[in-house]
C-alpha cells in the first residue's frame, strides 16, 4: 500500500483547542466546578470509562466525584445530587436497568445539571432548531447532546461546515450518511446536521430515512421521510455521500469499504471499530474514534450550565 | 421568491485581499513596475477592456502603457517591448489575426514578461504538475495562467479547497464540472484542479472528458479520459457535481439551471451571463463573474516575474 492520498485525524488533535478553551474558562471562575458520575453498573468497561472521565476532569481543572451505588439506590442518589448546591453537573453511566427505567432516571437529572444535554427539553430544542432557552432575550444557549455537538466540532475542524455560507445553513449541499439512529446520538445528530442544511441519510437496521430542510432549505427545521428501500439502497446512496458517519456498537459490524467513494470524509463514533484499516486508502479524511472530543465537549457543556445559571441569577437580582 | 438559502459572492469581495497584497508588494519595491498592453484590434470592447486594465494598474501602484498599433506592426512592437528593460510585463489583447498567427505572437512574448502566464513553458509545467522553474533549488515559482489561478483563489475563498488535506491534494473527493475547454482557460483549469485532487468533468461542444489523478490520487499528474456520451451525459453528471464552472463566450448560451443540485457552488468566468438569475435559488454559493479577481492575479503574476528575475540576478552575482 502506497502512502494514502487522504489523512487520518486523531480525536486528540481535534480536542486540543476545546481542552484549552475549557481550562481557560475554569481559570476565570471563582470556584472549581464539580461533576458527579453515578455508577450503578457491574460492567468493568463502565468502571474504566468512569475512571477515564475522572482523570480527564481533574486534568482540565474540574473536581470529579464518582459515586458507586446499588441499582436500587440510584434514584435516591440522583435526587440528592440534584439538590446539592456544590454539584454543578451530573451524569449516569447507562445501561443500568434497561430501556424505559433508564430513560426515566436519565430525565430525572435536573436540566440545570444535565452535562450530557440529554434532557427532553434540550432534545426538543434541537429537533425544533431552537438555539436559546430564554427567547426573546436569547442569552442562555440551549445545551446540545455532547456526542452530537462533538460531531459538529469535528465536522467544523474537517472543513465540512463552510463558513462562507450563512450561519445555520453551513452544510447546504452536503450529503451525510449516518449509520445509527439511536435516541442518544444517531437521531439527534441527523436532525442537527439537517437543521444546519445537510441532506442526511439516516440508516438503522430497519430502513433508511432522509432528514432535510427541503430542497432549498425553505423549512425552519428538518423534515423526516422514509425512503424507498430499493431506489435508495445503501449501495446506491453511500458512494454519493460527502461524509459517512458510523456508530454501530458491535465488534462484528464493519461498514463495507467498497461503498466509500475516494475522498469521502469518514468518522466512526462507536467504541467498536466500524471500518477495516483499508478505509484509509479511500477516505479523504478519516477519524477512527471521537471519545476525546466528546469528553472535552461534555466539560464545555458543564461550563455552559454554569454560565446559564449565572445569567438566571443576574436576571433575578435585577 | 423567498430569501435564498445560498449566497451570491461578488468578485470584488474575493479580489480585495489580493489587491492589498499587490499594493503592499509594490510599496516594498524600489521602482514602479510597468505593464505594457498592446492593442491591435478595432473592437471597441477590447479598447474598453484595455482602459479598464489601465485604471486598475494605476490604482494599485503600477504604470500602465497602452500601445496601439496596426496589426502588421504588432510583432515589431512586441519584440521592442521584450527588449526594453523598463518594461516588466507585456500583454496583447487578442484576437488580432485569428488562431494560429495569434498563438505565434502570444508565444513571442518573453516568458520573463508574460504576465498572463500563457507561455508554453508555463503551460507545460502546469500540465505536468511542476511548480518551480529551477529544480532542485525551487526558488522561482512557475507562473500559472491568470484566469486559472484566479479560479483557484476563488475556490479557496469559497471553502472548496480543504486545508486539512495534504498540500497538493486539497480537492480530493470534489467533483467539478467545467463547461469550456479552451486552451486559454478551460483545459489548463481542468488539469490544474485535477492535479490538486479533484475529479473534473470537462465539457465542450464535442464531448465530455474526465481529468483525474486516478481513484486514490496515485498519479503525480492528471490523466485525461474520453467519457461515454450516454453513460456520462451532462444530465447525469452535472447534478452530482460539487462545483459547476462555466465560461461560454456567448450571450445566447445558458446553463440549464435544473441540472444544478441545491447547494452546488456555481461560478461563471465568461464575460457573458451563462446563468439565469434563478440559479440563485439553487446555488449554495454563486459567483456571477470573476474579472476583478483575474486582474488582481495578473498583477500578482507581474510581481512574481519581478521576483523570479531578482532571484536569477542574485544567483548570477554569487
Amino acid at each position: 500500500m502506497s502512502r494514502p492520498a487522504g489523512r487520518t485525524i486523531l480525536a486528540s488533535t481535534i480536542a486540543k483547542p476545546y481542552q484549552e478553551e475549557v481550562i481557560n474558562a475554569v481559570n476565570r471562575l471563582s470556584f472549581r466546578p464539580t461533576l458527579v458520575g453515578l455508577l450503578a453498573n457491574d460492567d468493568p468497561a463502565a468502571k474504566m470509562y468512569a475512571n477515564w472521565t475522572g482523570k480527564t476532569c481533574e486534568s482540565l481543572g474540574f473536581t470529579y466525584k464518582l459515586i458507586e451505588v446499588n441499582k436500587n439506590e440510584l434514584e435516591t442518589s440522583l435526587i440528592k445530587a440534584n439538590k446539592d448546591d456544590s454539584v454543578n453537573g451530573i451524569m449516569v453511566y447507562f445501561p443500568v436497568f434497561g430501556d424505559k427505567q433508564d430513560q426515566y432516571l436519565q430525565q430525572l437529572i435536573s436540566p440545570e445539571k444535565d452535562v450530557e444535554g440529554l434532557n427532553f427539553l434540550y432534545y426538543h430544542n434541537l429537533y425544533h432548531n431552537v438555539r436559546f432557552l430564554d427567547p426573546p432575550h436569547n442569552q442562555q444557549k440551549s445545551l446540545i447532546p455532547c456526542t452530537s455537538l462533538a460531531m459538529v466540532k469535528i465536522l467544523e475542524y474537517l472543513g465540512v461546515y463552510n463558513n462562507i455560507l450563512h450561519y445555520g445553513n453551513r452544510l447546504y449541499g452536503k450529503k451525510v450518511l449516518i449509520v445509527n439512529r439511536s435516541e442518544i446520538v444517531g437521531r439527534p445528530l441527523a436532525a442537527m446536521l439537517a437543521n444546519d442544511g445537510a441532506t442526511v441519510y439516516s440508516v438503522d437496521i430497519n430502513n433508511i430515512q432522509q432528514f432535510t430542510r427541503g430542497d432549498n432549505l425553505s423549512e425552519h427545521r428538518h423534515i423526516v421521510k422514509d425512503l424507498d428501500p430499493e431506489e435508495y439502497a445503501l449501495e446506491k446512496i453511500a458512494p454519493q455521500c460527502d461524509v459517512i458517519i458510523t456508530g454501530v456498537p458491535s465488534d462484528s459490524y464493519k461498514f463495507p469499504v467498497d461503498l466509500v467513494s475516494y475522498g469521502t470524509i469518514v468518522i466512526n463514533f462507536s467504541s467498536s471499530k466500524n471500518f477495516d484499516d483499508d478505509v484509509k486508502e479511500r477516505a479523504g479524511l478519516y477519524v477512527p474514534s471521537i471519545g476525546k472530543v466528546t469528553i472535552a465537549i461534555l466539560l464545555r457543556n458543564l461550563l455552559r450550565l454554569i454560565d446559564n445559571k449565572q445569567i438566571r441569577e443576574k436576571v433575578v437580582e435585577q
